[in-house]
């Protein structure tokens, strides 16, 4: 049942998704021996204006 | 005070997103006893590609 | 694939929730025509003093 | 380490933006004593049809 | 509408969340314009071994 | 700058929780580039009457 949330800097290709998907299920697979078809991920894509670090924006660096 | 999040896969219309509120809602103060008006509720829609499960993106099947 | 998040005052019954996540995931079927067995629920319990509103703590009231 | 997410409703100017998280992250410094670079805010812009309250969407207020 | 999400590690005293909120709360008023009823925040307290950066836990540093 | 949030049942050990933010990282790093110092984990670790899935808590099953 594990549930995984991705928040990143919007930009990534559908390549680099699929193949993020792949990884981290794998990885949580070989972690903590959850069944495959138990897990799933929401990746969420952030404008840069919405991603702050140390009180400034990343659209601002 | 409940504070609901929900994430569905792009595409709902807004006759069921207002659907979707009215009735969550209802079942939370039915089931919980909390008042209507303490009850928030964020729809988040999802990208086919920004959604997976088993390691596999729904852009994908 | 609806996924869903509650955040709750603590002190709820088993029974309480039983019953939430019931009829929410009723709420959401007949809403959005998803299958029952994509609908995932997760529950957080907050203790008063982690929830504020109007910049003042639950367990302050 | 601290992590904030902020959900708004759409329509905050790239001004807003930086003014918010300047004054959030100097607000969570002051209160916790965390350093101001481990401070990360993430905003999420919400559409007034992906918001209610009581039951009823923001857009049909 | 803006509600708040506030990931710490555990350890806050109940005076620092206290001052955390009317802080944060205040911070999101004067940078947004919001009615201070409107803003919600939670807090969640995160033990060092829920914690991770770089690939190592908080509990490991 | 990625942000991961994982929901997991409770009772992983210590050592799966290393193992778990250890390789998650790794696989984010592989698929986006990221460096390493930028990836922050969050684990939250659910009670199994928190949980549910087709409208059933993980504690009744």
């Amino acid at each position: 049942m594990p549930i995984v949330q991705i928040e990143l800097l919007e930009g990534r290709t559908l390549e680099q998704k699929r193949s993020l998907v792949e990884k981290v299920t794998q990885a949580i697979i070989e972690s903590t021996g959850a069944a495959p078809e138990t897990v799933s991920i929401i990746i969420r894509d952030m404008p840069k204006e919405n991603y702050a670090k140390a009180g400034k924006l990343a659209s601002d660096k």
